[in-house]
């Protein structure tokens, strides 16, 4: 009997300070797996469905309790599907109780503080869930990849990322970050989608090409960066993305199974309501 | 020869990680003396006008560069003098390279956050020179003194902020934080003159009075806090404060020394613009 598929075999081992971390390659990663997925795209969707209607009961006492915040960090190549992950998961999810925050190349207000300034400004409230379309990660390996900051600020910044989120854990925020992880063959052809289709030509920059050709570059500045900043309060996983249907799904039982655990419960009735009549 | 009054006698001994610092007691620290006094009012005052110049020169060449960011953390009970040395020390200094944030009692919004969001959000910015007026400290020391947290998660907002000022600090900021030192004789007579003046009640509210109930708690937590806060890269120093000239000289010349210390200067001349007539 094969083997069942663990959502934690898809942990980046977490980075213990000051000791070298588990070994770990993205290329033990298969990004056409599809361990979460039913062999059915339809089964898959009812799946989808079931868990967004959870997640739209969790949000709600999420919301309701306004003790707990939900922090959804989405990073990965261009093309690996974050717009397209947050329109899936998050369908069923009243969109009242989301933030979903976009990070650009920053802007030269945002140059002129640190790196984690206008991300700090972003993150969720109590009761709220928000979710990070790429984050302060594009502050480490956007200018790694471009040789603006050393091996040495490198670290520094990882180091910074880890404080800074287990100061937000400590404060009650959960976080979840997802790297969805797909092959140079997917990305290529969904950019010549873009290319070919021309109502698809907004999503496209040249851009994009260049940073293609630094592919491998990129990957090794991923691997390095899920490495330093894998924790116990901010976990990576890795998300085989090839299959779009399939990375939905892992995304959403990972966020389930991260709501669930905090164990969200609706605030004690009002005794003082009892018995109220409204006239 | 009496010894000549250093700087550096008013630090309080850095924190170091793990470690226990250094003794440091307040009542070490004569609130009434006046060491960095000439011993006359109008050279004082003299003197601080002449550091006031040397001020709004050095914030000129901050701007100019936009390399660096300066912080001022101001701290200390009520009628400490807070607001007083704002205006004298800054007296001539161009307003429009300031930037003066009062911290109050946390807003609900505020409050759905972790304790450094709003303060990370006022953070200067390259170039900038910021004056918190009050800060994060009062999110440690108010809630200590009223109970809402206990010893543990006092330390651990205290690492917070070690963790969150070295960041600030790797990002180019210099800080330097001012404990307005006063005595609580100094205290009841300038509270009582808030009462006895009606021009003065803006400034009174009956909270100062249960303040001042606690303060023994106070002084305590403070103990506790700069102990705790203390750092190579945001030291913490001990005003004396009852004499507001005093007080005022002393944070200028500290002011200065740290700005100094940036070795601040003017960008490169442009060779572009050479020769250039404009017509």
């Amino acid at each position: 009997m094969a083997k069942q598929p663990d959502l934690d075999d898809f942990l980046v081992p977490y980075f213990d300070d000051g000791k070298k971390n588990g070994h770990f390659s993205l290329d033990d990663f298969d990004p056409k797996a599809k361990p979460f997925s039913s062999g059915s795209k339809d089964a898959d969707r009812a799946r989808l469905s079931e868990i967004g209607l959870l997640l739209d009961n969790l949000q709600e006492r999420l919301h309701a309790q306004r003790k707990r915040r939900m922090l959804l960090v989405l990073q990965g190549m261009d093309t690996s599907g974050k717009d397209g992950t947050i329109r899936a998961v998050f369908h069923e999810v009243d969109p009242l109780g989301l933030r979903i925050v976009p990070f650009k190349a920053p802007t030269p207000v945002e140059l002129a503080h640190d790196f984690l300034w206008r991300v700090h400004s972003q993150t969720p409230a109590a009761g709220e869930l928000a979710i990070f379309n790429r984050s302060h990660y594009e502050d480490l390996l956007v200018p790694t990849v471009q040789g603006e900051i050393d091996a040495e600020a490198f670290l520094q910044r990882c180091r910074h990322i880890r404080q800074f989120e287990e100061m937000l854990a400590c404060s009650g925020t959960a976080i979840l970050k997802c790297m969805l992880h797909i092959s140079k063959d997917e990305q290529r052809t969904r950019l010549q989608a873009r290319i070919d289709d021309p109502l698809k030509h907004w999503k496209f920059d040249v851009s994009d090409i260049e940073a293609r050709k630094q592919w491998n570059v990129y990957q090794s500045a991923y691997r390095d960066a899920l490495a330093a900043t894998s924790t116990e309060y901010a976990p990576w996983y890795v998300i085989p993305a090839d299959s779009k249907t399939h990375r939905n799904v892992m995304i959403a039982e990972l966020l389930l199974r991260t709501l669930d655990a905090l164990k969200l419960e609706y605030p004690p009735a009002k005794e003082s309501l009892k018995g109220i009549k409204v006239e």
